[in-house]
């Protein structure tokens, strides 16, 4: 069974941060959490502090937590590279997974890995210097995980990747209708209960877009051996194609515990009753479909964006998040989302193979160059 | 790679046999056929020596092939257990494959088994033999194979085995309408071509039973932890279930080929052009359904034998045996195969932990029993 793995939470009051903890809750004699990291959310922090009793905290809005004899205040990339822990979870979201992820790595560390921005915007960095210091990097995306457990014990590399996607809401609206969409019809997802700029990431399918990218830096394969099907029942995670043509696939209620688990328990599989079973009894199909990249240009843009890697994949990120931001502040259309994205990429001017700075430099470019399509009146 | 693995082929003449030579043409520097036994068709016997040149050979009719200089003659048992032989293939039909498996088992071979009635008769004698002998059996069963390609790489047993089922070509048949039903009908299978026999088991659904008790022993896993799942498509060829909820699956194409090349290539998987792939585009849906057993009751007591044991499962297989004959030569009806095996497995005074002279007399009495059953006029 092994030691009590000590493990750091970064963003624990984000979704998967909680979905974290709860996994942890349930095996007290796995795992122990002696760091937590939050944004904003101070109240929860307080009471995850009293719940957990991490000896290393960090808190990313000024009013600090009350300084405290019983933990030390550490920045998130003291955090994610602190000597005494064994696992980091990284679920801060967007780019500010990057730098504390570049530090686990750097420190040699397990690394659960639930931002998505990281490896988009930085793969080739941080696939090289986990290459140097043999970081793990699991993932924690349940289509990451879903391919990483049907690779498990596999000698070769896959011949194609096979990215299921729910489709989100508007699967099947035309162009015209999702025109129309509002905010809270956007932040609904059929299938997967996640956090606002994902769930509308999800609704564009900009989010299985990133998923491609991270998918090729994660399994190391050619981006154009990565296909998505859209599966609006999101029971089956993904899926992996053989030499031989033998495909293997990885299925599950859509619940991100069971991948959370999983990049924490590894090698091993954990029993955990709180986990859901598919009921095969109510199971009546799966369908599938190709995704319908007219309309939702947005996974178009991504894959082309990895296609062309260098600081593309950045941009995307930067722009796409500012104008995430603008739709949920009721100030763009949804499908000006895909409409800001596009021209900040065109209008790029990439550097291949990129240092950190560059990679950073772009981002902000692209959010400044969207905020600048959009027109004037934001900051 | 590695070294060329020399390969003896038992039954080879049947279709399982002349796939397993075809996925071995497409992989000349990998295996080599040193040996052919083949049970009554001469002509295709004549013609797969001229092709492979194998140096030991087996016919089972009297009128042997014309002796030559350049190959030997052997019992099934010699074949399987002889030196020079890497990897066994099994394909022989029903009872006849019991003894050859065992004496490869004994001889610590690698066997590639397709014979289903061997563990399904003598299931604990033979595993128990190759713990002893370290050989290893590696099935070639569609199913077997989805199961233990999604087992690779696991560290722990699975909760749960899903089999899963075409249906056969009565799925959705009420008993009044099974009542009816030809032998060419039961020969026209939805989505496999196979031998006869196995094509009546698997209309009747005992084939599916046999895979039951079959997994049982390849996984060693409590008969009540397997369970049948109905799959018209026949798209994904097993799945399991681990403790922690998440289950794999292994899909692909109707096609005996790809268990036949994982069984030979295994760890590796070898590419090959002639093996089909899955058309995603092709596939709209996956369907799944409970099991009938009122319609289908072989499949009731197929698993009724394998949770009693000792001899049960041998009575299983030679009432089956002899019933399904019956069928073919338009002697009974197909509902009768169940009214026949049903009293065999009732009027059995079974054995615990059979010897092998137990299991086989079991099976003798069965088909005597069922003769009986079925009317005089049988011998």
């Amino acid at each position: 069974m092994g030691d009590i793995k000590r493990v750091a939470v970064l963003g624990s009051t984000g979704s998967i941060g909680r979905q974290t903890l709860e996994v942890i809750s349930a095996h007290p004699r796995r795992f122990r959490i002696i760091g937590l990291a939050a944004g904003k959310n101070l109240d929860l922090l307080t009471r995850q502090i009293s719940q957990f009793k991490p000896g290393l905290i960090h808190f990313q809005d000024e009013k600090a937590p009350p300084a405290s004899a019983e933990y030390e205040f550490l920045s998130l990339e003291e955090m994610a590279s602190h000597p005494e822990v064994d696992i980091v979870v990284i679920a801060t979201s967007g780019k500010w997974g990057l730098k504390p992820t570049l530090a686990a790595v750097r420190a040699g560390k397990r690394i659960a890995l639930a931002n998505k921005e990281s490896l988009v915007m930085a793969g080739e960095l941080i696939i090289a210097e986990a290459r140097r210091s043999g970081a793990r990097i699991l993932p924690v995306d349940s289509e990451h995980s879903a391919i990483w457990q049907c690779l498990e014990g596999e000698k070769e590399k896959p011949a194609r990747i096979i990215l299921t996607a729910s489709g989100g809401p508007f699967y099947h609206y035309s162009p015209a209708k999702l025109n129309k969409v509002t905010v809270e019809q956007a932040l609904k997802h059929p299938s997967w209960r996640m956090g606002k700029k994902v769930t509308i990431d999800s609704a564009t399918l900009m989010n299985k877009g990133l998923e491609v990218i991270e998918a090729r830096w994660l399994f190391d394969m050619p981006l154009d051996s990565i296909s998505v099907l859209v599966h609006p029942q999101s029971i089956i995670h993904s899926m992996v194609e053989f030499s031989d043509g033998s495909v293997k696939a990885q299925l599950g209620c859509p619940d991100m515990r069971l991948p959370i688990q999983y990049a924490l328990s590894y090698p091993e599989r954990l029993p955990n009753p709180e986990l859901p079973r598919l009921d095969w009894g109510g199971i009546k199909e799966l369908t599938f479909a190709p995704p319908d990249f007219n309309s939702f240009p947005c996974l178009k843009l991504a894959i082309e964006a990895g296609r062309r890697g260098g600081t593309y994949p950045a941009v995307l990120c930067g722009a796409d998040e500012v104008a995430v931001e603008l739709f949920l502040s009721g100030r763009i259309k949804f499908t000006d989302i895909a409409r800001l994205v596009e021209p900040a990429l065109e209008g790029h001017k990439a550097t291949a193979h990129p240092t950190l700075e560059a990679i950073l430099a772009a981002d902000n470019w692209a959010r400044e160059e969207v905020k600048r399509l959009a027109g004037g009146d934001n900051r």
